[in-house]
């Protein structure tokens, strides 16, 4: 049923209850060589949330309580990477609790809000986790993202980032943010690792 | 003022009150023969929820509550469907008390939520109502959604699933979750089913 | 400023403060001659809601409340039709707080929920106001919407209205449901009006 | 990493933590000389609220509360436009307490709600911080933003503005009201403002 020509050197396991081990179907093929190389040496991913795991809108209601929109898709994409051993980490620079509750739904562990300084939030957490930027990946969609996806080994915009940070990122991905950006981001990280893995 | 060629076996009922037996226009012409046949046989359609009755979204308020949205037009054919006899189903891996009330609100009889095992579940509807996997058809978007694809006699993805989820269904509605894709599902069987009943 | 061919048999007048005033640019010489016609006849516009002042989407809290989205341009389009005189209702199947209060909003009279029978209720309301069927306009999306547009002298369906819907109207608007489908009525029916009075 | 013809007279200032500083980089070229000219003279920015900083969805509860979408992106434009000494000024017909609290976030200093008379209003404040209306820019979407747009020096309609107001307006965005359109507007006037103080 799968696309056999790209996958025959995948372990294609079938379980009934585990889709952690599911195969994935990303168009790994139309991504460019030095963008797949980067991604094979991933160990944590950092996403900015609004715009990137939201398409940017906040909802505001008249009690002055926020509201925002986040994806399904994007929520199991993360799941699956973190089941594969990569670190996720959300850094925001507004503060919102809706953030951290999605956070809890998916077991995210780097959780950092109100960070103006993003970079330097970015650098404590590799620091702590003792993985250098070339391993890290960030995906971000505005200008205070820039100085993160500066120094990362894979900097990924989303199809709705401003054209300042398209233009430095190695990689853009179609989706928009929060309608599967991320979850073709993780989809392309799990599929470059699980491809690594596999002897030819 | 209907298409005539297309309508001209159906019985053209025109009440005043009763929605329930208003003519169906949707365009069977378009669908596979076998696909047609598949939806001939169906007594229970089994529908996934985040991004299948909704386009996955997740809207988070900072009081850690969920909003989805839901689509009339969904409404009114799943209302429609179990007025011909046809039993619904809702399985959702994650749990939202938003998803019970909808379902209160179309009188929908089997809900299931929280289940990570969409598989098992379906199985055991499809025991309690003694209705085999064949006349059974799943919609769904999703990795999850998989295993109860595989077993059902119509497999149906909406517009927005995962390439996975496409690869392995039977059919491929236009519409995308949330916006019209469960209708489009309803109103094909209520065609292929009212077509079944008229002698030619 | 305005394009002059269209317009220089309309009173151009100006006023800083009310906007009730302010000329109107619909592309009413592409709208057929008879449903010109029918329009300047019009004394009551009846809208269905879900759908048709929104996009059908039904936002469910998981306290079990709904929440609508209608559209700012909808609501001013409303406010200038009655300012000219024209009666404007709300007729919906379902039942929603948030309805009333839009109502409210927009100075709208008749406002009816939870009507099964739509037809009853128009022709109760058409009864009482006096206005024979072929003075009023009905703007509607699904099946439950039909039997007013039948019996209406202006029978509109918007932009994502179900086919059988769209079958049976004299119009459709280019916008859909709560994205300016029901401003596009107004602003019709309010220039055929105005170019009924002006003599040529 | 930036197009260099077009940013080589720009001081390319970098820095970690200040975003204000970073460089813009919108489609400057693209846009008519004579408008170009009139940016380079604002100090003030005056935006309508709904259908320009929002999309014109009045999402309402049923408890009467209304829910408005307004976009992160938006908000870094206004706010670093603020940084570069302009004024920014809001001004709805409507009344809500979401407005407010978007205007605190952003730092919004003229915040006028509930305004019939825009113009009125737009006078008042420009009036008040001794601003003739040649050095102010409105941006609307419909028919009560039109007095204001005619007296401004630069009149700004959104992409998904009434046609009378993108009649009547010296430039038209590509994004919609809600998603990005303040963003663009934003951007524009920063980068004819930074051209305007490069010596060339």
């Amino acid at each position: 049923m799968y696309p056999r020509a790209r996958y025959s050197s995948l372990p294609l396991l079938q379980s009934r209850f585990d889709v952690s081990i599911l195969p994935i179907v990303p168009a790994i093929d139309n991504i460019p060589a030095d963008v797949r190389t980067r991604a094979t040496n991933i160990r944590l991913v950092a996403f900015d949330v609004d715009g990137t795991l939201t398409d940017g809108r906040l909802w505001m209601t008249e009690d002055g309580r926020e509201i925002k929109a986040f994806h399904v898709h994007d929520g199991l994409g993360i799941k699956r990477l973190r089941e594969r051993g990569v670190e996720i980490a959300l850094i925001s620079a507004r503060i919102s609790r809706a953030v951290e509750l999605r956070a809890e739904q998916l077991g995210i562990d780097h959780v950092y809000q109100g960070k103006q300084d993003k970079l330097g939030c970015l650098e404590d957490i590799l620091r702590a986790s003792g993985i250098p930027p070339e391993q890290a990946c960030y995906v971000g969609d505005d200008l205070p993202d820039l100085p993160c996806m500066r120094i990362c080994g894979l900097a990924v915009a989303v199809a709705n980032a401003r054209p300042e940070v398209a233009a430095v990122a190695h990689w853009q991905t179609s989706a928009e943010g929060g309608r599967g950006a991320a979850r073709e981001v993780c989809d392309f990280i799990c599929a470059a690792l699980a491809l690594q893995q596999v002897p030819t």
